[in-house]
């Protein structure tokens, strides 16, 4: 292990902002050089979340849903927190079945991945959902969700859609095509 | 246009949580199908950031840094905020200068970013980075960035690092191995 690789050490941690959803924490920090950072993050609540990338006659199946931080309509694949006393395939089933009205009789995790791990510990893992049926969960959703399906032989077209835009929709989208190529 | 696509009309909103690089906005929504709803979300700086993806001999060139988030070494493509009076070409070039060492004789954007659109506005503008010619630039790092050279050939080797985690990472990773392959 060289030098930058020993982690710098945590001297004073402390909320410094904290609302309903989010509480901000600020990091003192000595790098093993000496160096003095202050620095802040996000205290996560803990709970992991997942992502599904649900397959279906030869189509994608992703959830048009209002997003409040660019105030529009965005397209992605179904996703959301871990209940307490869920598995992770649980919770995605659960999502699926809220967001889209299918459950999945196959779930195959792809990776989890994490989301700007500079500000936050919260992880997501992703899976692919196959052998599909028919199954509506009521969700917490204020208005319907508008299911777009997307043939899967057009998924390069699907990059380029302007709504199509997160990270970790375009991530999932790319992990699938993988697995579905190399199974 | 369907009627879920109407946007909710947003009736009130408030600074509930602010620190030094935080501010967290609560707004009150109507939707339109009349369901009221309490959201929040990080009110943006308006900078956007760039991330970008250095092809250099046959290798990805790729940092390894600090995350306070996951307090964790993490292996990400360079990536940082569009300062004052740059354009994000200049930006994607600064920050390959501070954070590996390089410039670059050629930039291709390859797709624009959103994290999180239900909680973030900002947006990455995602390059590829070619053409590198040895040029450092002093960056604000509290210690040298490890560069970790990674062979093209294996990139799929990268995806099952566990490390290499953020989404943006992984989707410009994908990003980039399609334009290679379909320049």
């Amino acid at each position: 292990m060289t030098q930058s690789l020993k982690k710098p050490q945590i001297v004073d941690a402390k909320v410094v902002a904290k609302s309903r959803l989010f509480t901000i924490e600020q990091l003192d920090l000595v790098f093993s050089n000496g160096a003095e950072r202050q620095y802040e993050r996000m205290k996560g609540n803990n709970r992991g979340a997942v992502m599904v990338v649900p397959v279906h006659q030869g189509k994608l199946l992703l959830a048009q849903e209002y997003a409040a931080g660019t105030h529009n309509y965005e397209i992605g694949f179904p996703k959301g927190l871990i209940d307490e006393g869920e598995t992770p395939e649980q919770a995605a089933n659960r999502e699926l079945q809220e967001e889209i009205g299918f459950g999945a009789g196959k779930l195959t995790l792809l990776k989890e991945l994490s989301l700007v791990p500079s500000y936050f510990s919260s992880k997501m893992q992703v899976y692919i959902a196959e052998d599909l049926y028919e199954s509506e969960l009521e969700g917490d959703e204020p208005e319907p969700i508008e299911v777009v399906a997307w043939e899967l032989n057009d998924w390069r077209k699907l990059i380029n859609t302007p709504n199509f835009t997160e990270s970790r929709s375009v991530s999932a989208l790319f992990l699938a095509m993988e697995y579905l190529s190399h199974p």
